[in-house]
C-alpha cells in the first residue's frame, strides 16, 4: 500500500538521509557499492561507520550486532541482498539467481527471532523473476524503497500511538529507536511523536541487560534529539509502576505470532505481567513486516539464546566464576492477553486477536 | 532465647570459623585488635581480607560495600562497637559511654535500608550500663555471640525453609548467602540445606544489577560448596517462571515491617509479583533481628538511592552518555500479601501478617 507514495526520488532521499530535528539519527547508509552501518557495539563511546561490500559481511555484522533491532536488521539484508546480487552477477552472469542462493540462506540465517529478516529477504527476492540482465539498479532501487517505507510507517506509527498517550512518565525497554529501524524508530517514535505533542514528560529506560541497549543506545538517541530520559536497572521497573509516575510501558517487537503473541527483547513479557498487575498500559508499536501469520502462536517463535560471556562483563575484569553456567535468552514471548493496545502503519489494535490482526494485515 | 545456648566457648568458635564441607565462606574473621573482611568490591576476581582498626574504618566499609548484607552489616556494626570502646576507653577512660556516641551515631548512618545495623548497635549498647572498667573484653565477647547467634539462625532457617521445597529448580536474587550473614545465609542457607537434603537440583541467581552481588558472590560462594548454578540476567526471570521450571523464588530481607512488608535489594518486589502471576511461591527468609516493628509498613521504609554511577559501568569505558540522568534505588518494598512464607529463626508464618508476626517475635 505504501509504495506507490515512494515513486518521488527526493522524498525517499531525505526520508533516507535523516537529520531533521527530532529526527536526527539513522543507523544504515547506502553508497552504491557498499552499506555503511553505525556500529551499535562501540555506542556511545564512540561514533564509528563501518563499510560492508559483501553480504557475508552484512551477515555477519547482524550476528555480531553492529546493526541489531529487527527492522534495522530487515534493511540491512535488504541492502545485503544487493551486494549478493552484484556478486553474482559478476561470477555467474545471467546464471545470477542460482549463484546468489547460498548468500540469501546466509543472510536469513543471521539471527533467528527477527520476522523483518526474512520479510525483507523474500521482498527482495520476488522481483528476481521481473527483471532483465544486471540486477543491480533494479534491487538497489527496491532496498531504498524498503528502507524509507519503514521510515514512513515509523513516523506514521508514532502519530498513531502519541495520540494514546496521556502525558505520564514512560517506560521503554532495549532499543527500538532509529537505531534498530531504517530511523525514527517504533517504541521510540511514539516517544518523538509524543514528546512533540507534549504527551510525555520523562522517559524511563531499563538498561537491558547481557547487551545494555537501553543504557548504551536508547539513552544515546534520545539525548541526541532533546528528549529527557532517565535511565534505571531493569529490575527497577516494578518500583516505578507501584510508585504510580510510569503508566505506560512502550516496546518493539521482533516478531509478532498470528494469534497476537509478540516475541521481544528478554524482560518485555516480565513487564507486560508488571503492567497488567499495576493497571498500566503496555502498548507494542511494530511494523506489519513483524507479523508472521505462519507462526500460530509464540510457542513456536524459535528464541536466540547467545553466549553466556555477554553476562560476564565485556571488559578485562571477569565478573562472574568460570565455573557458574549461564543461560542468556535475549528474547521472550509476550502472551497476547497482556498486550493492551498494538500499533502497527495500518492502525492500532486494542487487545489484539486472531481476527484483528487479520483484518489489521488484509488491508495491507 | 538463643543466647543461652552459646556459653560453650568452642561451639562459638567453631560456628564462626565455618570452614566445614557445605558450609565453607565466612565474610568477617575478629582478631582481638582488628576486624577483618573478605573484600566483596573484589570477589570473585580476587579473594581479599581487609583489615579494621577503628569504628570509622567500619562505617566507611559498610557505606563503600566491602561488607554488605543486612545481618553482615549488623555483625560488622557490633565488631565496630567494640573498637570504638577501646578507643574511647583509650582516649576518656570512665567517660568512654559519652565519648562513644558519635562513632555509633556514625555506624547507625552507613546504611539506612538495614534493620540489622541498628539492632546490632544497639543491643550492644544495652550492655554499656552494667560494665565496669575497661568493656573491650565483655563487648568483644558480646559481638562474638551475635555473630555466632547468627549463624545457628541460618542453620535454622535453613532447615525450616528447606522442610517447604519440593525439588523444583529454584530462583534467589542477589546475595543473601554466607557473605551476607555471620555465615550459612538466609536465603541461600535454605539453598543450602535443599541442596544436601536432596530437595534442590539447580539454582537460578538472578544477576542483580547494578552492582552484580548474583553474579559475583551467590555464583562464587554456591560454588565454593559445590551446588550447581545458573546465572541469568534479572529480566530472564519471568521467562523461567512462564517455563515452569522454577516453582520458588528465596530471598533475604533487608527490614520488615510490623505488617509483613518487606525491604530487599531493587528487583525483589517484581519477583514477587512474576511468582504470584505464575502461580510459583514466594520465600523471605530472615532473622527476628530483620523486624522493625516501629515502622508500621514498607511505607514508612528508608529506600536507599545510591549514585548513578553504579549503572554507568565500572571500567574505564563509559557506556552511559553523561548528559542521561539516572534512578538508582537499590531496594524495593514488598507488600506482605505476595509473600507466601516468611521463615524465621523462630519458625514459619504461612501468608504473614500483624497478628502472625507479633506472635512469632513474643516467642522470641
Amino acid at each position: 500500500m505504501m509504495q506507490n507514495e515512494f515513486r518521488n526520488h527526493a522524498a525517499v532521499t531525505a526520508l533516507i538521509r535523516g537529520g531533521e530535528p527530532g529526527d536526527s539519527v539513522r543507523p544504515l547508509r547506502w553508497r552504491a557499492d557498499a552499506l555503511e552501518l553505525l556500529d551499535q557495539r562501540l555506542l556511545p563511546a564512540e561514533v564509528r561507520w563501518i563499510s560492508l561490500t559483501t553480504a557475508g559481511q552484512v551477515a555477519q555484522a547482524i550476528r555480531d550486532m553492529a546493526v541489531r533491532g529487527a527492522p534495522a536488521i530487515g534493511i540491512a539484508a535488504a541492502y545485503g541482498v544487493v551486494l549478493a546480487a552484484r556478486q553474482a552477477w559478476g561470477e555467474a552472469g545471467k546464471d545470477w539467481r542460482r549463484a546468489i542462493e547460498p548468500e540469501l540462506t546466509r543472510l536469513c540465517a543471521a539471527r533467528p527471532t527477527a520476522a523483518n529478516l526474512h520479510w525483507a529477504v523474500q521482498r527482495m527476492q520476488q522481483q528476481f523473476g521481473t527483471m532483465d540482465g544486471d540486477p543491480v539498479a533494479a534491487l538497489s532501487a527496491s532496498a531504498t524503497q524498503i528502507h524509507a517505507e519503514d521510515i514512513a510507517a515509523n513516523r506514521r506509527m508514532g502519530e498513531l500511538g502519541a495520540a494514546l498517550l496521556d502525558g505520564s512518565d514512560v517506560l521503554t525497554h532495549c532499543n527500538a529507536g532509529s537505531l534498530a529501524t531504517g530511523g525514527y524508530g517504533t517504541a521510540l517514535g511514539v516517544v518523538r511523536s509524543g514528546h512533540v505533542a507534549g504527551r510525555i514528560s520523562n522517559v524511563y529506560i531499563g538498561e537491558t541487560r547481557p547487551w545494555l541497549q537501553g543504557a548504551r543506545l536508547t539513552t544515546w538517541e534520545l539525548i541526541q534529539d532533546g528528549i529527557p530520559v532517565t535511565l534505571i536497572a531493569d529490575s527497577a521497573a516494578a518500583s516505578l509502576l507501584r510508585e504510580g509516575c510510569v503508566r505506560w510501558i512502550i516496546v518493539g517487537a521482533d516478531r509478532i505470532a498470528a494469534n497476537g503473541d509478540v516475541a521481544n527483547k528478554i524482560g518485555t513479557y516480565g513487564l507486560a505481567v508488571l503492567a497488567r498487575h499495576h493497571g498500566a498500559k503496555f502498548m507494542v508499536v511494530a511494523p506489519v513486516s513483524t507479523f508472521d501469520l505462519s507462526t500460530d502462536t509464540g510457542a513456536g517463535i524459535p528464541i536466540e539464546e547467545r553466549n553466556g560471556d555477554e553476562l560476564r562483563g565485556s571488559n578485562a575484569k571477569i565478573q562472574v566464576p568460570e565455573a557458574a553456567q549461564i543461560r542468556n535468552p535475549v528474547f521472550d514471548v509476550t502472551p497476547a492477553e497482556l498486550v493492551d493496545f498494538l500499533v502497527t502503519e495500518n492502525g492500532v489494535l486494542k487487545a489484539p486477536d486472531r481476527a484483528g490482526i487479520r483484518g489489521l494485515l488484509g488491508g495491507a
